[in-house]
């Protein structure tokens, strides 16, 4: 059996996150579809991770298991021609039969994009957050710093998952535990455009060995109370030790990110 | 009675273009829709000109006379809570009442971006036209100069406007002359980011005191005709001189079309 390495980005806006649901178009779904066809039979691909509906991806890892000897550029290009413009596949590759996307992965990176200014041009409004208030970026800096580390981040978890036991986590493990390891927070600032969107943007990108579902909204929201004023640098810690989602600030809006890179050792 | 000035942004991808249209969806209709429901009467808008269904805006002119007090700052505030997310009021300025947002223009900018790359992110799909080929950019440099000054644009104007008589111009005036003067017109290129999508962009700006329907298209589709070395730069005062529109290449798609800016003297 051959195993073939999928990295995929795509516009989460019009979809119901990456997994496969019945009569609703899902990342996963889709690109099933799209392999059937060309390989004439079921193909189930696997993810490295969930994404939520409206996330979108820079390099979504997933592989497959074939005994189709179909050449991997002209299946790329096949794959492209057949999948609808919101998704893209960037890469093929040929993997140990072992190779698992979830399993083997050692990281993963996302990152949230929020753009600041009283009115936002309208190419911005699916990908990034849209935030009127002037936001003390320093503050936001700091506290962002108080994240990195092994902790037990059920404060920031997605609500159903909170309540602890059984909820699936955002790369699709049952997990019980919600310690997990930021590696990395850093918060980029400046003006200039991004694209078409001229403004001050903000950006979050967090590297951890794994995440709980929202545990990224989740982050971004508590670090934008910070840099509005509502709530101080200093009572992170706090919201890590309480494990209790109600300390922490709203989920940040799905628009505003994206899973940017899966590594492997 | 007041004149006021709008300056709008907004994504063409789902408007059938700036002009109202029955039971279409468009710029001027959801302005217009959105201006009744807060002056309470009826509100016809005058825009600087049309634009295309797919075509997109950083900064269109319209103006409105109303007898409302409203202020302005208040009315902005307004209407972009009422308006849909695609299209955004920039600024809101009193002006003379003789003001005209299309007569008193002096000139417009449209920019073409082109993404070229094997595989487009999937974020470019509605902004720019994705080109997989390798393009010859200096040959497109140089073809690019030779539009430069005031010439009879037949060749690149719309069909049913080429075909001449009666015809309305991009900026809807009733033109049977053919002939405009380009102020500038550069290439610009570059790797590197723009905004989420890296890749090689290459942006053509045109600024011209009026343009025909479908001319930045037009152009832009002989160029890039060049820097595929499907034609010699050497054509261009050929294509010009023939003012027949079978001469010049294909229209470039809508999705990588800016009105960037209307100027007034």
């Amino acid at each position: 059996m051959r195993n073939i390495k999928l990295t995929l980005s795509y516009d989460g806006t019009d979809f119901f996150g990456w997994q496969l649901q019945p009569n609703r178009r899902t990342v996963q779904g889709v690109v099933e579809d799209a392999l059937k066809v060309i390989l004439t039979g079921d193909v189930r691909i696997y993810g490295s991770g969930r994404t939520d509906a409206g996330v979108h991806s820079l390099g979504q890892i997933a592989n497959f298991k074939t005994e189709s000897r179909i050449e991997l550029s002209g299946l790329k290009r096949g794959l492209n021609s057949l999948l609808p413009k919101d998704v893209r596949v960037l890469d093929l590759d040929e993997v140990p039969e072992e190779f698992d996307s979830r399993r083997w992965a050692t990281s993963r990176i996302y990152r949230y994009i929020i753009i600041r200014c009283e009115v936002a041009l309208p190419f911005a409004r699916n990908y990034a957050w849209h935030i009127i208030d002037e936001l003390d970026v320093e503050a936001m800096k700091r506290a962002g710093s108080k994240f990195v580390g092994t902790h037990d981040f059920s404060s920031f978890a997605g609500s159903e998952e909170a309540k602890g036991g059984g909820g699936k986590g955002e790369e699709g493990r049952n997990s019980v535990s919600k310690i997990r390891e930021i590696l990395n927070l850093s918060i980029r600032n400046g003006a200039g455009s991004q694209g078409l969107v001229p403004g001050e943007f903000i950006e979050i990108t967090i590297e951890a060995n794994a995440f709980l579902r929202h545990m990224v909204r989740n982050i971004v929201g508590t670090v934008v109370d910070i840099g509005r004023g509502k709530r101080d640098e200093s009572e992170i810690i706090e919201i890590l030790e309480a494990k209790d989602r109600s300390m922490a600030g709203a989920t940040a809006p799905p628009s505003g990110l994206y899973l940017v890179e899966v590594k492997y050792s």
